[in-house]
Order: structure tokens, then C-alpha cells, then sequence
């Protein structure tokens, strides 16, 4: 039951709009020279140093900004082996459809729960040293009942954002009987996954021979929802489709790449925007040298959005906030307010959360700190890891 | 006189095209499963694990790849203030004329010494940490004489590389008086600045009207050349112009940003291959949201090419080179390989230096150390902190 209040915070982003004191531009209410009072891992206190109130201990952050951890609504981090052949050969000119995902698939059976759970630590623990709080895990490398569940318990071990995708891709040995696998996924394998997860997704792509089409999606969707599961979608990444209304017409609450869109499917995003949330992932358009989502109209017309990494070994293996924070603003005409906020509050509302991604009494302590002395330099300075959580911060020193 | 044999390297890049038994493709002289034996910070051996002689101390590096430190060939690190509003506006759509350069001049005569040195400081730590282990620092935000000598002092405190910049821009004070500036680059500021500078550097662009035209740069380039410092060139950043023509004339080491080039421009720097190289500085097109030079085009056409940050306040704040070579094959076509020869030997070969760029005996330890197994993960893995140099993961532990 001890307090630590931070001091030395040049710059605090709260995005609480309705913090008394703050400067609301875009949204983030932001404090200059603030203090945080931390106790049990929630937010105690927020306010301007001068006022902070007394506690156990202090820590001066020496004049950092500090802001809301990223909320990271979307990854692939159980799997093993690498694909870093097939991305060199991407950037020659040949073009991504899914196809690898079996590589990572024969790798991550054949590796062992250990072996499993260190990769996953020691990209959490990548995450965390670049600013991230929450991640969402999903699985989808295992794609037969036991490495499914197993893939989800292991997740569980490290988050409680864990989400059953099955139906990444149809494994090559269910090539010629897809609807037995749809089967199995909505069967089987769902009974032993649901336990180990709060959402079940799918990869809605019939431009994709491996992917699903609208109607294998909604049975899939529809049976993890009689599950108790939450619902979330790959929809619209390689070309226009069905994911986009799919995950709209279902209520989910995310529905992720949104890169091809039709004027339909915006107007349906904005008039869902209380329930579905649009989660753009830049990072796999820089790794599959694809054109970018275009988050400026999106933003525009309403639609909620987020951000996320998409960390996985074929089409983004980066596990980089702040570098899908640059893109945002460089490639998809973000201003760097817009980015931070879709990929903290925003990536919260995605998963339904709103005891994260803003910092005010009550919400979990959640923090990324900054080398620097406001948000603007996560997109000013590309590249360079400036940002970290304070846990991490505290373990390595300020 | 202590020797350390370091193993445990799963991929060693030595840029060596003789080293015997070594994987040759893409003339990266590959080695997997190596070992470095370091004595007196210079290589003494190179080779496979299993043929290592004794040394005195041995240091697994637990199956990482091991490349040439980065090379940073072009940096303007002594500044203070920073210009992250200028480059949210710019993201707005402000266009870059070079205008800003004079905020930083402000501050920059406003630092004291030891607030400058503290400055360069934390941005080398910055770029050792990211695993560059050579950078050249070019002064350009004095633009006074006694303000200009103490940045290449402060600058040779950190590096032998250093570049007097007095022809940044005409500093506001001599708008009116060009010629007045050009004499006093030319005159009592070089004579200044010469004893701390190995290298003397123009921006030459006509399209700026802050900037040096073709005959102010070449009076300014004799004028360094008379003093005994070699030559460097700002060219072609904002527009077809004169700059890549007048560095091949006079033998410059480098012309730097070669971002609009005509036919003959690439044509004199092919035939100029053994004198000049091009520096392509990607990170400033990403932060300034202009387009990539063609480094394809480049390349194939025999020129030779180097790749650098050009860290600096205004147009690219970044201290990554493993972000340059991200964008170097996503945006300008380079294979991995091609990227990280041109940030390794490209870059000291832009520096006349063989003793660096390349992992062979005698040459200098400049290592860098990726975790990951592959040189490839650099570009499969954009925006994340993969890379530091082999002393920085010393202190910090493997």
C-alpha cells in the first residue's frame, strides 16, 4: 500500500478531456510540469507538481514527457523460427498472399512450451523497453486443437488480451476440405480455446486462396460469439471486401488493416464508431511495400481508430510503437496527436478497455516515459528509442 | 596488450570480398559461426569459431550476428534547441526551405560550452547505442567566427571526423550582404575553424534562398581546399541543381542528398566512382515528407554510394541507422546487403578511411552487435532496437 509520486514530468499527456487545468488541444489534455502519484498499480493523484499531494516515496523523472503506455491491440507474438528469407525476397518484387504463414505454422508446432514461452517473454520484454503497457495476443500458428490452446495458454501466461485465431489461414492438410476445417475451428478446437481466450478473430480475405471468405467469417465469428467470445476481424488488407461490413453488421469491436475501402464501408465504420473501432497497421504496409490505410479520411469521417504493431514474422515483424507512430504521421497524414491518441485511448477502446490509455484516478498506472521533452519527438525523431515504460525505466535507472 | 577472442557469432558480416571460405554473395564476406580475436582495439583475426587461436579473454556473444559498426558519415549533433513544432507544422504541409536553420542558430550561440558538449554527448551515447561506431560532425549553427570554431572544437572532443559548416546558410544578420559572408567564410571564420576541422562542407542549393549558389559553394570549397581540408557537398536536396556537378569538378569526397539528379549528374558520378560518392540521407526525405533518391538507379549505374543519418534539428532528427537502411530497401530499392554496405564501407570510403568498413586485421574493432542471428533483421525488423556497438553491449551486459 505504498505511494510514489513522479516528479520532474515536463510534459504530461492524460488524454482525460475533462481534466481541469489541462491544455485540451487535440484532445490530449496535457499538463506542463506535472506530478503522478502511483499506488497499487493504479493512478492515485494527477495534477501540477506544485500541488502534489505528500507520499511514501518520490521519483524525479528529470524532466520527461511522459504519456499514456501503448496499448498494442494487435500481434502475433507465439510463434517460432523467422521469415526474414521470404521478406528479403518481398523486397525484390514478390508479392505477400499468406502463403508463408504455413512456415511459422510447421515451426511453432514443432518448437516446445518452453521454447514457446521464452520468444513470447523476450518480445514482451522488447514491447516494454519501446513503451508498450498492453498487448493483445493472438494465436494462429498452431492451427490444429492442440497447438491452438496451447498457443493461448501460453499467451495467457503474459496478458489478459488473449484471442483465438484459428482460422488464420487454412493449413495446407485441410487444403481440399475447408469446410472441415471451418468445422474443426468452429468445434473442437473452439471448446479448447475459448477458456484460454477473451476474443476469437478471423482472416476475412477471399482475394487470398489460404484467408476466408465472408461466409466462412460469420460462422467462425458467430460460433465464438455463442462462446462468450468478443469479436474482432482481419478484413480489407489485401484488397476490398466483405471484412469491413462483416465486422460491422456483427458488432465487433475491432477490425483490423482497413487498407482497401470502399465510401460504403467508411459510412458504415462512422455510424458504428460507438461499438467498432478501425485498427491500422502501418507497420505491415512498410514490410509488404503496400500502398497505406488512409487514416486521415477515416479520422475525418468519424470512424474510431487505432493503432497497432501487428507484430508477427511475415509481414511486420516489428514490435514498435513509436516507429508505427512515425508512419502515421509521415505516410497516413496524422497529425502526431491523432497517432498517439489512436494508439493508446484508441487501441483501449478497441479492446473495450477504459481502465487504460488515459491517465486519471482510478485507471490502472500504466505509463511510458520518454527521452525527450514532449510526444511530438515520437514521430520527430523516427527510429531512435526514446520511449520505454516506467517499470522498465525504473529497473535500468533514469 | 590484452587480447579477447569473441565467439557465439552466428553470422559475421565482414565486408571482406577476400576473406577465404567466407559466403561471398552480395560481397558481404559471410561467416557463420565465427570468431573476432580483438587486441588493443584493432582486429587481429578473423575466422570460423572452430579454427580460433587461444587469447587471453573470451566472450560469447550467445549466437548473435556481428556486422562493421555503422559508419554515420554525415551529422549536424552540435545544436541546441530542438524544432519538433517546426516539424509538426511541416507535417501539416509547411514546405522545407531551410528557413529554420536560424532557430537553431539562436540557440545555439545561447549554449554555453559545457551545455553543448553535454548536448553532442547524449546524442553519441544516442548512436553507439544503435551501433555506430564512427561519426562525422559538421558545425553549420554558429555561423559566426568564434561560435563556429568552438562547435568543431566541442565536435573534436568526440571525433576526428569533423566538418566545418560556416556555409550552413547566410545567417539572417547578412541577408544583404552575401558577399560580406562569403569573405568572412572564406577569411578569418575559416582560419579559425581550419586547426579543428578535417573536412570543409557547403550547402549548395539555388532554390533556397538561405542557401549558397554554385559560384558563392565553389569559392567557398578552393577557399577550404588553399587551407588543407578536404572537400564535402550539400547538393540536389530541394531541386535539380549545380551541387552534384561542382563536387565531381573539384575531386570532393562526397556530395550529400542527391535527391534530384539529371542524366549527366549520374553519369559524371559513375565516371567519378573512385573520388566521389553519393551520401543519400533517406531519414531527411521521411521527415521532411519529400521523395527518395533513386538509390537503385544509382547503384546500378556504378555510383558509388553511402548512407548516413544527417541528424539534425530541422529536417531529421533521428540518430538511426538501422532506421536509414529500413527505408533505404523499402523506399529506394536496395537489397539488405546493398544498405548495409553502403552505411559500413560506402560511408568510410565517403571518408577516405579503410580502416574502418570493413572487419579485417589490422583494421580498427568497430563492431556492432545485432540481436538477431542475421544482418538481415536490420531492414526485417524496422524500428526496432536491435543494434548497438559490441563496447556498449559490454557495459550493458550480453
Amino acid at each position: 500500500m505504498t505511494s510514489t509520486v513522479f516528479t520532474g514530468i515536463a510534459e504530461l499527456v492524460t488524454n482525460d478531456e475533462h481534466l481541469e487545468g489541462a491544455d485540451q488541444s487535440e484532445h490530449l489534455g496535457r499538463l506542463r510540469n506535472a506530478a503522478v502519484i502511483v499506488q497499487d498499480g493504479l493512478i492515485a493523484w494527477v495534477g501540477p507538481a506544485s500541488r502534489a499531494p505528500e507520499a511514501d516515496g518520490r521519483r524525479d523523472l528529470g524532466g520527461r514527457a511522459v504519456i499514456p503506455g501503448f496499448v498494442d491491440s494487435h500481434s502475433h507474438l507465439v510463434f517460432a523460427g523467422d521469415r526474414s528469407a521470404e521478406f528479403a525476397a518481398r523486397m525484390t518484387g514478390v508479392r505477400y498472399d499468406g502463403a508463408g504463414i504455413a512456415n511459422s505454422v510447421w515451426a511453432t508446432r514443432a518448437a516446445s512450451d518452453d521454447d514457446l514461452r521464452a520468444l513470447v517473454g523476450v518480445r514482451i520484454e522488447e514491447m516494454r523497453g519501446q513503451g508498450t503497457t498492453t498487448v493483445e495476443i493472438k494465436s494462429g500458428y498452431g492451427l490444429n486443437v492442440d497447438d491452438e490452446a496451447r498457443s493461448l495458454r501460453i499467451a495467457a501466461e503474459f496478458t489478459s488480451e488473449t484471442t483465438f485465431l484459428g482460422a488464420h489461414v487454412v493449413p495446407p492438410e485441410y487444403v481440399d476440405r475447408r469446410a472441415e476445417y471451418v468445422d474443426l475451428v468452429t468445434g473442437e478446437m473452439l471448446s479448447a480455446c475459448a477458456p484460454h481466450a477473451r476474443w476469437i478473430d478471423v482472416f476475412c480475405e477471399p482475394r487470398s486462396p489460404h484467408a476466408f471468405t465472408e461466409d466462412e467469417a460469420r460462422v467462425v465469428l458467430s460460433a465464438g460469439r455463442d462462446a462468450g467470445l468478443g469479436l474482432r476481424v482481419h478484413g480489407n488488407q489485401l484488397g476490398p471486401g466483405p471484412g469491413v461490413r462483416l465486422a460491422v453488421e456483427m458488432g465487433a469491436a475491432s477490425v483490423d488493416h482497413c487498407t482497401f475501402l470502399s465510401e460504403a464501408d467508411i459510412e458504415a465504420l462512422a455510424a458504428a464508431s460507438d461499438t467498432t473501432v478501425a485498427t491500422l497497421l502501418p507497420g505491415a504496409e512498410f514490410s509488404t511495400r503496400s500502398r497505406y490505410p488512409d487514416a486521415r479520411r477515416l479520422f475525418d469521417a468519424g470512424v474510431s481508430i487505432a493503432l497497432a504493431t501487428d507484430c508477427n514474422p511475415g509481414t511486420c515483424y516489428s514490435s514498435s510503437i513509436p516507429f508505427v507512430l512515425a508512419l502515421a504521421v509521415r505516410e497516413m497524414g496524422l497529425t502526431p496527436a491523432e497517432a498517439l491518441r489512436a494508439a493508446t485511448v484508441g487501441s483501449a477502446k478497441s479492446l473495450r478497455r477504459n481502465d487504460i490509455g488515459v491517465v486519471r484516478p482510478g485507471n490502472r498506472a500504466d505509463l511510458a516515459v520518454l527521452d525527450a521533452p514532449s510526444y511530438l519527438h515520437l514521430s520527430y525523431r523516427p527510429g531512435v528509442p526514446i520511449a520505454s515504460t516506467l517499470e522498465e525505466r525504473g529497473r535500468h535507472g533514469s
